[in-house]
């Protein structure tokens, strides 16, 4: 028999739910408001609604849980998120494991989006299966740039579960002030929001619009965005070295042309000591990166899995 | 018994050779001049004839070689180093393997040190032992800046086995030009070589000294270099989350003064996020560190261990 799981995406504005089968293909799905304002347990009570609309719960191995951070997947905790507001050190992973009597594992949403277009997301773009699949890094480039990086098949997580922030890696040494507190981060020149900020009444596809039919300031926001992105990824390829490097999130609808501005960028940045670059791709998976990834790595957690005590 | 290994490390100017057990003790040392322009063949020849005087072949489990790079461990070869100058593609491993008929292992030597800091460094320090170690960077700053990173207990390697180049992670975008062709460079700021290279006939101790006794100048430069050691600790913190971060190398020299330095600027620029800070401190092993790394890595090397063919 298949292994299915539940992928739980929570983000600040919607909570998407799939049956994720081990080869990372969604078999049913739904999604609905998050409204963290009106607290964890009324969330994880509408998970258990919907999960049991989606399938017969006997059915389902284990079930993922992605969520902004940060977090602890080792505790199961959400410590506290901008983007979930009030809710401090919540135990999410044991509220939804008890209530659906499933084992289950928290992941950071952005390692989990990673680890989808790792072993989902090559599959989606038609590329040879059984490939050896190379380290690689997901920036998710959103209203705040998520990122995630998996090294040896495995989501690097560091010591306190918190690697791969790099949309705080300092690019711009004094620059622009960002939410963490930071100055000059990644985040703050190269982010949907960064980008919008800049002007009024645009959002980051508006931007890009102007840019792509030649209006100049609009062109200067973004190459400033790219060059920054390029910085990222020359920093990014002297630090893990991988194979991919890839762009999702939002913005990376702007496609061709956003990947095109980085490449440039990153071609007069790069050293000439050894041709070791990644590759600079687009993401595949949309926004469903985080619900196929965080379902995908509840099937294969074996004991990392936790029922609700 | 005791597992012993020959731990060497081949340096631009000097090449080391002792005899390391599993604790990471040096049981006998030599060194001699490289001379990397006489050639590959004849600088083994002297690495076996050296290794003949310190031990009792026989004795030996195995041999570590390590070197700068860039290099593939895998293959056992030296692509070509401005450090050595002249050898492009040299099968080292194999070349001392075959001579001294044990198994070998090839290794950066950036990397091989910080795993000697990583095992060793902290017995060496008076830690208690048996503590676990947490992910931990090492970054050494000589004439250039070397670093390794250790990840759940395992050398740090990426795809094209040259991850862990930390000095060469831009930490002042269109800032000075480096030796690697990219521009901003952390070893164009906080490398000895940087540092001396801002004055006539100074050495970056005599700068640290002059920083020491008030001299404004000097003062500056070093304050230039400790924010840019700050800013690459900052992205390190959020790249890898590690437990540590190292300073060795000559520079080190500089201990508290240059610890102080840094932690201040760090302080200054880190996030208020969340609480995941690495330690900022100094290694332990000083020019050893490579030469003890390498024979513990010989050692544990197993199945990665190869004969000379």
């Amino acid at each position: 028999m298949m292994s299915l799981s539940l992928g739980v995406d929570i983000g600040g504005t919607d909570t998407k739910i799939g049956v994720i089968d081990d080869q990372g293909a969604i078999l049913a799905q739904t999604r609905f408001a998050t409204r963290p304002d009106r607290g964890a347990e009324s969330l994880a009570d509408e998970i258990v609604v919907n999960a049991h609309n989606l399938s017969e719960i006997d059915g389902i191995a284990a079930i993922g849980i992605g969520a902004p951070g940060p977090l602890s997947s080792k505790d199961g905790v959400i410590f506290k998120s901008p983007n979930l507001a009030g809710w401090v050190n919540v135990p999410i992973r044991d509220m939804v494991a008890r209530r659906l009597d499933r084992p289950a594992i928290l992941e950071n949403d952005a390692n989990a989006a990673a680890y989808g277009e790792y072993v989902a997301g090559q599959r989606a773009g038609g590329d040879v299966d059984g490939v050896q699949r190379g380290d690689m890094v997901l920036l998710t480039l959103g209203t705040g740039i998520g990122s995630g990086a998996i090294v040896g098949g495995e989501i690097l997580r560091g010591c306190h579960e918190n690697a791969s922030e790099w949309g705080h890696m300092i690019v711009v040494p004094g620059g622009r002030t960002c939410g963490c507190g930071q100055r000059g981060c990644l985040e703050a020149y190269a982010s949907a929001a960064a980008i919008a900020s800049r002007f009024e009444k645009m959002s980051a596809k508006d931007v890009f619009a102007a840019a792509r039919s030649g209006d100049g300031v609009a062109g200067e926001v973004v190459e400033e965005a790219c060059r920054c992105l390029a910085i990222a990824c020359v920093n990014i390829q002297h630090a893990l070295n991988p194979d991919r490097i890839l762009f999702g999130g939002g913005m990376s609808a702007a496609g061709d042309f956003l990947l095109a501005c980085v490449r440039r960028h990153f071609d007069a940045l790069r050293w000439n000591v050894h041709d070791d670059f990644p590759a600079l791709e687009l993401a595949r998976l949309g926004n469903d990166a985080g619900m196929i990834g965080v379902g995908l790595l509840a099937l294969q957690s074996g004991d990392d899995l936790v029922w609700g005590s």
